[in-house]
């Protein structure tokens, strides 16, 4: 079993951490484009993709055109029944995540879902117990931190000091909606879980990880429909604090209104308050100037220090993931943090009051 | 009586609200230096400093002497009973802001207080008591909307409907300690009445101002001393979330951790988000660039812009608040937003949530 420097040091030189074959998987269910990130930063770290199936079978065949080696399979059990593939991944419905993970797990193999891994309190209890069953791994695609440099960053900063012990965590999650371009799916809330819920995760699993808390209360949380009555189950705007189990606080802020003005989809920021110093990340873009986004802002004791990381730290979990799913070991994510961070999500969207703009 | 286009036009031309000697002023307690940038300002504006009191005669004089025209006076009964001082400016220990104000309003004159304006809630009794029954102001040095240009100009924006309906309005409060520097009473829990009341004041004023509140519910607020066990009443972190009466909502964090290496000492931000659009306030810095503070970010349904507002807008509220002195109005503010804006400061305080770190 490698140790977790070992696994750093890999990835750092983009090296892969597998040959190719070593690790099999396939990806199952591709209703959000997330799964096109998820695939793609598997087979960068080594991953080999054999199957895909969607229920759009010409779907399914697009992508596996991607990869040489993949192929579209006819039904689920296709890929389920073969022994061949470690590990799923998949970007379902929301509300269907969890069902699809318990096949997957029952079938002996890791599943790897798209954030939010599921949509209710009750899923979460089956899951729970389906990998305390199975021994299997239920991993979750938190990309705002996993698939960001600068989030990675922030994370390695933080682990060495340089703002001394973490206070705060704020997080920023707009969003573009793009109405046009949604499935029906996306403004049915029982399908989507709610935006605390789903773009909400990203924030949760952020503030869980930067303050090293192992469990928070929701101390506040809301939701609402502000300025798109056509579509009255989205839950266009949601915001949160969060107090975790050592101090330090939290908050996020998520929202679909990104104006049609910004370079980008959305004008992402984490900022992160320690007893010495602070960070901000500009996550997809550092709105106004040409810069693009992973803009790391660093003040110390010393200086202010402002500076990209695009292109310099690459994506550590991916590889790291594949060596987990092979040695049993738990250096990319623990279990227990990717289900505390989805069943806060969860958590908050229960507690959350509505509002509305009169 | 002058409409307040009139005012703004008044102003931003750079002119005086008035001819040397027709709104006399004096400054009385001196305890916060804040006095000398509402002093400034006023003076800029057309005011004439006539008197100068504080406990400390030598304090008095030495700003006396900046200023043509103004003495040092022997007691704060030579002030108060000068009949031709229209408005007393102060910056008094916070605790004892209240108990001056209702002095100055009995002598028959107006009263601008340096912010929070009061600490208690049984003190804001008796200023909306004396108020009422004297018909005297008792206005407030939110300085960080009111003597900063970004902040003015995004007033305007918000006016203009640059960016749709306010949705939210998020502030952040960094202040740099100085503990050496610092007096007693600052670290006096009773003496400067919790950094929500403190340093909050100007968080709350914001938000009310900008989402155009009339009232608005405190939904949460903490406080904590995070990392300065050496002062125990000082609360270096505080946040809140606020509803207001529209249902525009509201969070903002306090807090005294700045780092050394910052430029300045504080990196203020204003983040108002709307329905067509969003702007960002660097208000004292555009921290990791070699720019000073007044950077509007205002991004809508067409474009991303970055501009400096210093220099270019400057400071109406001086001049509004002596013609207001003057012709009996509220162009720069009503009393109603000055009082509601303390008020919450006394209730998120009140309802704070005390955490710390572990």
């Amino acid at each position: 079993m490698m140790c977790s420097g070992v696994y750093k040091e890999l990835l750092a030189k983009n090296k892969k951490a597998v040959e190719p074959g070593e690790f099999p998987i396939a990806a199952v269910a591709l209703d959000h484009p997330h799964i096109y990130g998820m695939v793609s930063a598997l087979v960068a770290a080594g991953a080999t993709l054999r199957w895909i199936y969607d229920s759009d079978y010409e779907k399914a065949a697009a992508m596996a055109a991607q990869y040489p080696g993949a192929k579209a399979a006819r039904s689920e059990a296709e890929v389920l029944e073969d022994p061949r593939i470690a590990l799923v991944a998949s970007a379902a419905i929301p509300a269907q995540r969890c069902a699809l993970g318990l096949r997957v797990m029952a079938a002996g193999k890791d599943y790897f879902t798209d954030k939010a891994p599921m949509t209710s309190l009750k899923q979460l209890d089956q899951v729970r117990e389906a990998v305390s069953r199975t021994g299997r791994k239920y991993m979750v695609y938190y990309s705002e931190r996993l698939h960001s440099e600068s989030g990675v960053h922030a994370g390695e900063l933080v682990r060495d000091g340089a703002i001394g012990k973490v206070i705060q965590v704020m997080g920023l999650g707009p969003h573009r909606l793009n109405a046009d371009t949604r499935p029906p799916w996306f403004f049915d809330r029982a399908q989507y879980g709610g935006i605390l819920c789903d773009i909400g995760s990203h924030q949760i699993e952020q503030f869980l990880y930067y303050t090293g808390s192992q469990d928070a209360q929701i101390t506040a949380a809301q939701i609402g429909n502000l300025a798109h009555p056509q579509y009255p189950e989205l839950e266009d705007f949601g915001d949160a604090m969060l107090l975790g189990d050592k101090g330090a606080t939290g908050y996020f802020r998520v929202d679909w209104f990104t104006p049609d003005g910004l370079r980008t989809w959305g004008d992402g920021r984490t900022l992160i308050v320690g007893t010495e110093g602070y960070i901000e990340l500009r996550k997809y873009i550092d709105v106004g100037t040409g810069q693009e986004g992973d803009v790391v802002i660093l003040v110390d004791g010393i200086r202010e220090r402002k500076y990209s990381v695009r292109g310099r730290i690459g994506y550590p979990f991916f590889g790291q993931l594949i060596l987990d799913c092979l040695n049993r070991t738990e250096y990319a994510m623990t279990q227990r943090h990717a289900l505390k961070a989805a069943e806060l999500c969860l958590r908050a969207e229960a507690a959350a009051r509505r509002i509305k703009l009169s």
